[in-house]
């Protein structure tokens, strides 16, 4: 092991999910829920992630409280820090791991959005990545004064043009324009600072940023969703991609299938990595290990975990025995958002044949990504035959509770890792662009710039 | 000195602008401008600031580069991080002291205020306070898809609502809302989490926030406009007011019309501080003071100062002799927004007699604000003047260079208010509302408040 697959590295990302990605990890008497929303908390995740050599730590968001409400807020651990205060906080006491958030593109502004990835990409000195979603849940509309939810093209197309003015307020400014000449007083170059002068269907921006380019050029634009609109998105833009399979065949087709659209877009299948969501239970054994996560389940409160698979698969499944199978459902095309998380779930069930309540406990683990419980050495293989099976570039890392599942992880697997050659055992550059080998994208704006896009 | 006042102290900010608040700062050989938008530059501010017992950093913001741009860029330092970005950084490495941070009511949604300096509180241990703004400058409109700015009584309407939402979000979880009982599976008691079910003329907003209370309650709501308007708006839901006098008078006068306005709105007049902000040129002998304080003008341009009048003043200057006085100017109450800065400039230039020239140098130091040379002492002197003739609760220092300028404030006046008994010499509390002696608001939504005003 570890030889036949020569310099080609794995990408690790670290995910902050509120005290770990178990929707029952605050139960668990391991986890640390006194740190909720404390920075120490997560500063340790951060130091944790970087001892590692993780090349970033990703925060997720929803800008809403699950539905119900009542449900949400008894029985789950539904509040969360906004991701670019805690990314910002985690700037000042980490040196090398990229800082990856998600802000969405349906209720932002994107001069707004633009300008603190900016600011938090010169703030840790090029370590910045955004997380560009679409928001799909139903009733975040009602916290931004809008009765309706935007239809799920009407959100891409948005979101497209966001993303495509964010870049742009990020290029307004050209490598080099900042003079600083104290003796004469030219502090910039104006030939150099550009308008970007954006008149669309949804924004119109005039521009520049009133900062200046970033050490890594502009923070790494990464996206998150996988249904045929989400794909042709992130082919076009995304330079990071996070996803979600069970199985290696279905990892391997999407693999492919994403890589292979980036060349009509111009861009070459190295400009995008691609990161599968994987939770891992660690065990000395894998008795230990499959023990751990049946401990979980047995925490999950059945009305809470039969809710999280009703919210994916928006059906009233009250009616049906827990130890039956699934009614038959629509297909992905006929639902508005969340496309992708609905068929993987469908797909799952119906491959797998499992009951109602098998699903649950795929569902709160994960939230329909892998769980792998074993040893340090079996998770390392199961991660070894994905990334040499072109199935992914690495993963994001998601520890079922903090702060121990993910000192695990570092502690175990990462060295495992390493030994077969898989992973660095040290940073070789300072940038998130650095870390997931990924040039800096032509400016737009550049004059003298042999691939200027505009 | 320093017994007649009685335990009364003074409040201190120390105000972040650029690399200092002279418009020339840049240009001054002891300023760090390698310094700018990197994280230590900042860290050293806040730590010194800290280190000096100041009660809170301020950031002020404007998304948008300054008008004409090509003079903005080629002339000045225009470039600013975005300022929660850089409050939640310097979260991380400070203690004690308040960060305060400017966002915009004209461009923004409550839900995303609210949010993210509930965040900041929370990472911060209740340090954090927003200065909530409206936005007056013609060109940001251009930067949020409008062609037309607001008119200025209508974003102080929308400002009004949205100050009411985001502090109806930071009420939405009342104290003690949190279980976290990991035994019986409650997280939290849903009869304390409330839908706060806005509805006004400008946003429609559900809630509740996902982030639940901090341990100061709610942040600090700051206000910065002194307009009548202004004040009005403050007088009803501002804790902290910084503003702009040039003599002990018209700041006697200001302080006595917004303290008044406040028992109308079921407010005492000790429930808002009102820190004028101050530039100090610090020198051994008065002599060295205002040695300082001429190099500094010296190193203005001549067409950065003009500019920077003519944008106040809204006024082509360009045919007027520098030498002599500004041509007839029309009443505050024709002009739309930026009206207590433009009366501000007017009433100095008449009652001093200035010429166009003077009112430059007046501008460009301390864009209006109140500009003091000389020796510690004289500064003690002076600051003391105004704080025991109730012109204010405080002040907001702008040091006119960084990071020297601090540095010096710190070192030198801060020990002679603290002789004087004017200023702590140790915090005794740890948030934010502990430092400026202000109470947590009550809670719209507690049931067993005693002054629930909802």
């Amino acid at each position: 092991m570890g030889t036949n697959h020569g310099q080609r590295q794995l990408h690790l990302g670290a995910f902050i999910f509120g005290v770990g990605h178990h929707i029952a990890a605050w139960r668990y008497p391991l986890t640390d829920t006194g740190g909720l929303l404390k920075l120490d908390f997560y500063k340790r995740f951060a130091q944790t992630a970087e001892r590692g050599k993780f090349d970033l730590v990703f925060i997720e968001d929803i800008p809403v409280l699950p539905e119900p409400l009542n449900r949400a807020v008894q029985y789950t651990l539904p509040v969360r820090a906004e991701p670019l205060t805690l990314l910002s906080a985690l700037a000042s006491v980490t040196k090398k791991i990229g800082l990856v958030g998600t802000v969405s593109t349906t209720y932002s502004e994107p001069f707004h959005v633009a300008r603190k990835f900016a600011s938090l990409d010169h703030l840790s000195g090029g370590r910045a990545g955004w997380n560009a979603v679409t928001t799909s849940m139903e009733n975040t509309a009602k916290n931004f004064g809008r009765d309706h939810h935007l239809d799920h093209s009407l959100r891409y197309e948005r979101a497209k043009e966001f993303v495509d003015v964010v870049t742009a307020l990020w290029d307004s400014w050209e490598e080099g324009a900042l003079v600083i000449d104290k003796a004469t007083g030219q502090f910039a170059d104006p030939d150099k600072v550009h308008e970007i002068n954006h008149v669309g269907e949804h924004f119109s921006v005039r521009g520049p940023l009133n900062v200046h380019r970033s050490k890594q050029g502009r923070p790494v634009v990464v996206q998150a969703g996988s249904s045929t609109t989400g794909q042709a998105f992130a082919a076009q833009t995304a330079e990071v991609v996070f996803t979600a399979w069970q199985t290696l065949e279905e990892a391997q087709n999407f693999y492919t299938s994403l890589k292979s659209q980036l060349p009509a877009y111009g861009r070459s299948p190295d400009e995008l990595k691609i990161l599968p969501g994987v939770l891992p239970f660690i065990g000395a054994t894998e008795e230990e290990a499959k023990a751990k996560e049946a401990e979980f389940q047995n925490l999950v409160l059945p009305a809470v975990g039969l809710g999280m698979v009703q919210n994916i698969l928006r059906v009233d499944l009250s009616g049906y025995p827990l130890d039956g199978p699934l009614p038959e459902l629509p297909d992905a095309t006929e639902i508005n958002g969340g496309k992708s998380r609905y068929q993987l779930l469908l797909d799952m069930a119906r491959r797998e044949q499992l009951t109602i309540r098998q699903l649950i406990h795929r569902v709160t683990g994960a939230r329909g990504h892998r769980t792998i419980a074993g040893t340090p050495v079996q998770i390392a293989d199961q991660l070894e035959e994905w990334f040499v099976n072109k199935a992914c570039d690495g993963f994001n890392i998601m520890p079922p509770y903090l702060p121990g599942g993910l000192d695990e992880f570092v502690d175990l697997v990462i060295p495992e890792l390493q030994r077969r050659g898989l992973f660095r055992s040290e940073y070789t550059g300072t940038t998130l662009r650095d870390h997931l080998g990924l040039a800096e994208p032509a400016n737009r704006f550049a004059q003298r710039s042999a691939t200027s896009v505009h």
